[in-house]
């Protein structure tokens, strides 16, 4: 009876050639690594990356603008600040993304900018050594982004990049936040702690937040225990990447 | 169409209960660096671990031995060094598995030992940013094996536990090596490099490798791009332990 189930459920997944994002699951493609190195190319399509997650971050083919994925819908910030959206053919060379589902509420005061919300996290969410999806809704008093304008090869490292990025100052704005807490030990291979993108609920602004301040808004995380990595096979630059490089200066001058 | 076969698949998984081990993936459960703290509680049971592999290396509940999993069977090395087939209901602590299929293999010679072998895999799989299952069957010269013995609450960390040791030298032993190559940055979360485990052809003997000398072998490789990581949620040991610390130095103590 079992055989004959799983039968059943493989050639019906051969068929649909549906996927189910897996619950509490972060999924990422390629590494942060990689991407400070300068592996801008693109390795998994939009439309196949929105199938393993409807919430998350991440950016383009040859490094086009912050990604910001909310409630199943991608959002492409580029560097003249406005908001697209993207064609699903477009591939993306680093995302995170996970199926939303709130496990908690934090109360959240005005007032509260990005390290006092990091702390209240903390406090409320103490285990460092699992992932946290964070979503704050609301009203932000201030919000500080960037973008990233597209790339050309050859591909330079990406604080080089970042160290002319186009920055946006909104005031009083509405809209979400969206990101996550990476506990300490994926050093390398995502960004430990936060890493959060804004966009307004206009869906007019938006980018990789810098700083913030909030008015009035709700804060809510999803507890995730399963992370999923997938890598990009047949990357000719990824492959040729010293990953094995502390790049963690590179990070903290890029997060900026 | 689709979303009426989605439903059947989403029924047939949970009436069957089966799940099927995703193709290129490397599966694990909790992290290297919570081992080495001396959190030895286990999290997933070797029933629930064989679903997502049928190749692998591990170690069980308390640190009773090391694991090894050939052709989808389990085998308990312990520290009598003696084999054993463990009871599907223990729990193991930490465990990296896969399905494996032969993707390439590497023509082996006489007198290669683990670094000259090491070099040869290296040079024939140069993508050191992927991960590599290795099966490596046939006679050995030499073989020299470890394992460890079950601990007692309060566990000591790791390398305390390695110090003592039991060692196991084999000479002209027919058995196969089950191991992994892992890339650089899973450092924390698994062990960069080589990691390889051995189980005598009579499945009398085994351990976690310390050197060997190849009579005449196969060595097959499987080229892994996906990585799949389940945390234990529930483990406060886990969730308490400190993983933001740098313990290479540990994971070489304990390695060797």
């Amino acid at each position: 009876m079992k055989r004959v189930l799983c039968l059943i459920v493989g050639l019906c997944i051969l068929i649909s050639g549906c996927v189910t994002p897996a619950k509490d699951t972060v999924f990422q493609t390629s590494t942060i690594d990689a991407l400070l190195a300068g592996v801008y190319e693109g390795n998994m399509s939009c439309r196949d990356l929105l199938k393993h997650g409807d919430f998350g971050i991440g950016t383009f083919d040859h490094l086009d603008g912050e990604m910001i994925i909310l409630n199943g819908k991608m959002y492409q910030i580029k560097a003249d600040g406005k908001v697209y959206k993207p064609d699903m053919s477009i591939k993306t060379p680093f995302a995170t993304v996970c199926q939303f589902t709130t496990d908690r509420v934090i109360p959240v005061k005005a007032g509260l900018d990005y390290e006092t919300i990091s702390n209240l996290i903390n406090e409320d969410a103490p285990n460092q050594n699992l992932f946290y999806a964070i979503k704050i809704t609301g009203q932000f008093k201030s919000m500080k982004t960037r973008s990233v304008p597209g790339q050309q090869k050859p591909y330079p490292p990406l604080k080089e990049v970042t160290a002319n990025q186009p920055e946006f100052n909104m005031k009083n704005i509405s809209g979400t936040i969206v990101g996550f807490r990476c506990p300490p030990y994926v050093k390398g291979i995502n960004v430990p702690g936060y890493h959060l993108h804004f966009i307004s609920s206009d869906r007019t602004q938006g980018g990789h937040i810098l700083s913030f301040e909030i008015t009035k808004a709700k804060c809510e995380i999803d507890v995730l225990s399963q992370y999923f990595l997938t890598l990009p096979i047949d990357t000719k630059e990824f492959a040729e990447t010293d990953l094995s490089k502390d790049r963690s200066k590179e990070l903290k001058a890029v997060e900026k």
